[in-house]
C-alpha cells in the first residue's frame, strides 16, 4: 500500500473548459509530495530551515481524465528511486468522485544548498556527508519499499 | 492622459465560469504596476536590487465586467499619493475587445527593506534619507501629476 | 462564535519575498466561503447544478501581516449582509503558527443565472422567487445571527 | 529557424526560491503555443469558437536552468508531428538575459468537441472530415516544415 492523499477542487483551479487546468497538477502533486514527506520523512520547511533544497529536474505527466469542482480526488505517491544526489518519485491521481483515474505522472528531483543563503546558485550535491540523518531516512524509507509498479507510467 | 498597459487574456488565467477568476485581477495590476515603475521611475527588479521592496498595505477592487479568453484589455494606471514611506495607486481595467469597463480599483503600499537580505522583518520606512534619489523620482513624478480623477473608486 | 477553517501554506503560494503572494488571498477566502457555504448552506457545486452562480462584485483587503511556507492559518468567515439579489461576507485571516492576525477582508457578491447554460449574460437577479428554498436558507443564516463585529475592517 | 516568442518573468511566477515556480512553466508553454497557432493557423479563441478544444494528453519536461524577476526568456516552439487526431510540439524556453537555457519540452494533445457545447464529454477525434480547412492549414504547416532537431529533448 503507498501513501495515499487527497482534497477536494478549489474552484480557482478550474479553467474555461470547466475543468481543471493541466498546469495545476504540478501544484497538486507538490502538495501530494509534501504530505508524504511530512509523514514520512520531515517536512519540507524543515528541511528547507536545514538549508536544504530539492528543486525539480524533469516532469513527465499523462493526462487520462478530468477533475471538475466539487471533485474531489486522491493522489497515490510512491519514492521510485533514491541515491544520496537524486530522487525520483511516481504518482497516480485518481478523481474518488467519478472513480476515474485522472493522471499518472513522475517527477525527478535534486537536491541543493539554499541560493538564498549562499548567495551562490542553486548546484546539485551528495546530501550523505552533510546531512546524513536526512539520508538515512530517506534510505530508511527506500529498504522499506514501495509499490513502484502500481504507479509505473 | 494617464499611462496606460494592455495585453491578450491568457487561457489558464480563465476558471469554469468563462471569464478570467477575480484573483488574477490582482496580478494584472501588479504587471501594469510594473510596466509604471519601468517607465516613470525604474523598474521594479532593480529597485529591488538596491535593496527596497514595496508590499500591499491595502486594496479596493470594483468588479463591473468581464474578461474572456482572446479579449484583449487596457489598465489605465495613476499614482494617487505619494509621501516617502507609502504610495497609492488607482487603476481602470478596460475590456478593449468590447469596449467594456471591467474593474476599478485602488491599491497602497509601503517601502520596507529586502528582509531575505536583512535577516529581519519586512518593516516600513521612510525611503527620502536612505534612497534619496528615488524618493526624488517619485517626487518628481507627483509633481508632474496624474489625472486621478479618472481613476476614481 | 463565527465559522472558521484552515489549512497549512502551500510552496507554491509563496513568492520571492518568500510570503503568500498577496493575489492568493483571495483564493485562500474562495476556498474558506466554499466551506462555509459547505456547513451553513449547500455546497457551492450542488447551488451552481442548480444554476446559479455567485460572482463577484467588490473586494477589500487590509494586509496586516505575513504567511510562510510550512506556516498554518485560519480564516473566520461571518454573513455580513444577505438579501436576495446580494450578498456580503467579512473574513480575518490568521497565521495561526505565529498567532499575528495577516488580513481583514470583505467581498460582496451577486446571484446570477449561468450564462453557460442560458447562452447569455451574467446579470444579477433576485433568487427569493426562484429559488425559494436557497433563499430560506440564507435567510435562516441571517436570523441565527454572525458575530459581526469580529471581522470589522 | 522555428517560431520564438517571448516576454518578460512577472514577480507573481516566482516562488519563495526566488524563481519562476515549476508549475508556471506549463503556462508559459501554453502562451507560446497559443502565439504559435496565431502566426501559423488560427487564434485559438477562433478555433474554440468553431467548436474545436485542443486538451492536453501528456507532457515531458526537463529542467535545466533558472528565471528570475526582471529576466527576460524567449520559447522556442516547433510543431514535432500532426496527424488530424493528435499533435505534438517541442519547446526550448531560453533565459534570454542570462543566456542560460532553461527547459526543454514536449506537449501532446488531442482535438475534442467543445463538451461545454454538446453537453457531453471530451472526447478525442479526427478533425479531418468536420473540420477540412482547419486540417489543411496544419497539414500545410507540417510540409513546410519546422527544425525539430532544434528542439529534441
Amino acid at each position: 500500500m503507498n501513501f495515499s492523499w487527497g482534497r477536494e477542487v478549489n474552484y480557482y483551479e478550474t479553467d474555461r473548459m470547466g475543468v481543471v487546468h493541466h498546469s495545476n497538477y504540478l501544484r497538486i502533486l507538490e502538495e501530494a509530495r509534501s504530505a508524504w514527506l511530512d509523514e514520512n520523512i520531515l517536512s519540507y520547511s524543515e528541511i528547507e530551515k536545514m538549508g536544504v533544497i530539492i528543486p525539480f529536474i524533469s516532469a513527465v505527466q499523462d493526462f487520462k481524465g478530468f477533475l471538475r469542482f466539487g471533485d474531489r480526488f486522491s493522489v497515490e505517491v510512491a519514492l521510485i528511486k533514491y541515491n544520496s544526489v537524486e530522487v525520483i518519485f511516481g504518482y497516480v491521481v485518481t478523481n474518488t468522485t467519478t472513480g476515474i483515474e485522472c493522471m499518472r505522472a513522475q517527477t525527478a528531483h535534486c537536491f541543493s544548498r539554499d541560493a538564498l543563503k549562499t548567495g551562490g546558485e542553486y548546484t546539485p550535491f551528495s546530501i550523505k556527508k552533510e546531512y546524513p540523518e536526512l539520508h538515512e531516512k530517506m534510505l530508511g524509507f527506500v529498504e522499506k519499499g514501495a509499490d513502484v509498479r502500481r504507479v509505473r507510467l
